[in-house]
């Protein structure tokens, strides 16, 4: 296998972009009518999802790239990206997490090429070093399609974040390619420290590479309800419209691709990497690897006067102007209806704070 | 002189709203193409100016009442008070300060009915109990009718405030009605106790009362530069247009009608009075003089979401939704394009920040 980019040395190779995710923990700068992969969240004139797009590219030929998205983004994701094949948006009927998601998107692409290699990835990730990138996805198609792999990518840890679930490396097999020991749940904070300390510890991307074949397999063996709702059947039946995949989606349970195979598959592989990535999960997350301005204040996307203010984020959609005194380590988030001041330390709070506002106003400030 | 409420026994009443004043000290709330006299301030479904004209209405007839304002506000003023007639519009080419409206609005009043008495008041106060008002401007007409007298209105003082001018109430004339000994500066806190506590002293409430031949000779007597720029001559070139009020207003010096006329007149009374004033000064006033809600927040026409935040005062347009985390004693202001953050105790320092955006971003926020 090679680093050429030309399609046709690529032609078997395809990427699902995960696009449905209703990113509440950003609420209120993310909506759920337009969540945070829609946002052009550094303002620099593409959306998160479209920064994905872009990133993939270079890739997998462009035919190649599927979009699985709620039903009720068919339109944003039509919007942003133009240049997709309509018959390449997969529309989820309902939210069943990532499991059923990738069941169903593997089962599509097996039907279209039985020898494909697949990229999975989430649409609303930051990476910053693009070149780094390209060729850690390269070596990890490279690796899947000569093994019976599911292959993940493990970042490098740069800090003892506590936000994350880890990868320990095990054995090494080729490059940066390693069997994979234990997958673990968030650590505290000492823990977080052992891990970083270790160097066996990588945050868990949610990025993964496999075979086709490799992936349906893994359903099969490890997840056999999920592969049930969706095989090889439905896929005959797409053309009779969504009936079949809402049955499908129905009926399967809600789960995360991590815990329905990663943590059960006894073929899984970590690739550790290093390509400034970040999740966006959390807003201290997004002022964490921010560039600051000179009062260690962040701003998105609008005019900021401060006084006396540092260590805040603020993020205020449109041209707005926004002026803060005496503020020191706040959330300052406004989207048009709704405006958020909270301190970053209180950000875990924001999910009980959307309920209240459910509980209160109902769905108009969601 | 009578209480009698009927028109006819009222013809020679006047009034003059005093319309034309840019609000900075409640940006962005308040902005200059829509300042706070226009703004619904408690979401009643009236602005502060449209709740003056409904206070004035039953004292003198509706078609004697007369509304002065900058040229650049004569269609809010049109848009919220469509019952005035337009010839009782009076737009100003300048921001001259009180005395040259009063000195202009007294000519005009001249011309219609040199036997008129006038109240002049404010656009954008607030007066919590009307028939006390009532009562007390019917009382001060009746003393102006009767009298060569220049009539200012003394609000007793419920609290030391530092913020207001004070009046020195001296020899009784008749009811609440007083020989005015001294006007004074905001006093310091220390100087403002013994106001308080001596009860001679009241609030300088900017409503003035007098006939307006008493206020022509006043003019004439006091500040003979201004009667000179607004002589009867104007008005008699009024039908001709706007250029002689332009040239007026461009020769008469810029100056509060306090320090112009009653602080050098010799007869100058003050009417001691309490209806529930307050001036609407300054953020702080407004929190004080407003219903708080448990937390002590004071919430103007917006939802609020309140976690740990007390002593705030919030002012948002419009339907927005406010959610605020460990907030304590600040103003949260949002007018569409820009938001304010800032603390109460800080308030005297919006003028300055006002500048700043002006600096920064041309006018496009101001």
């Amino acid at each position: 296998m090679s680093n050429n980019h030309n399609e046709s040395a690529h032609s078997h190779r395809y990427c699902v972009i995960m696009c449905g995710g209703i990113g509440s923990r950003f609420w209120p700068y993310s909506r759920s009518g337009c969540p945070k992969q829609f946002i052009d969240f550094f303002g620099t004139g593409r959306t998160l999802l479209q920064m994905t797009y872009d990133r993939i590219l270079p890739l997998v030929p462009a035919g190649n790239i599927i979009v699985v998205t709620n039903e009720s983004y068919a339109d944003i994701v039509r919007r942003q990206l133009p240049e997709l094949l309509e018959s390449n948006i997969l529309l989820e009927p309902a939210r069943r997490n990532t499991a059923p998601c990738v069941a169903w998107a593997s089962r599509h692409i097996h039907a279209l090429d039985p020898e494909a290699s697949v990229i999975v990835a989430p649409s609303d990730h930051l990476v910053t070093r693009e070149h780094d990138f390209e060729k850690a996805i390269n070596s990890g198609f490279d690796f899947v399609e000569t093994h019976d792999a599911l292959l993940t990518l493990g970042i490098k840890p740069t800090r003892p974040e506590t936000g994350y679930g880890y990868i320990q490396a095990g054995e090494k097999i080729t490059g940066d390619i390693h069997k994979v020991k234990t997958f673990t749940e968030k650590p505290n904070a000492e823990l977080a420290k052992v891990f970083l300390s270790t160097g066996e510890f990588f945050w868990n991307s949610g990025i993964f590479l496999w075979s086709v074949k490799s992936i349906i397999k893994a359903f099969e063996e490890n997840a056999p309800e999920i592969a049930a709702c969706f095989n090889a059947d439905l896929m005959k039946g797409k053309s009779s419209g969504q009936e079949a995949v809402k049955s499908a989606f129905a009926a399967s349970p809600a789960i995360s691709i991590d815990y329905a195979i990663m943590e059960k598959a006894r073929n899984v592989y970590v690739e550790t990497v290093t390509f400034g990535w970040n999740d966006l999960g959390t807003w201290s997350a997004l002022y964490d690897n921010s560039p600051k301005n000179s009062d260690a204040n962040v701003t998105q996307n609008c005019n900021v006067l401060a006084y006396n203010s540092s260590g805040n984020i603020f993020a205020v959609k449109g041209e707005k102007l926004v002026v803060v005194d005496s503020l020191k380590d706040y959330i300052v988030a406004d989207a048009g209806d709704v405006l958020l001041v909270c301190p970053k330390a209180h950000e875990q709070e924001i999910k009980q704070i959307v309920n209240d506002a459910k509980v209160k106003f109902g769905d108009k400030f969601l």
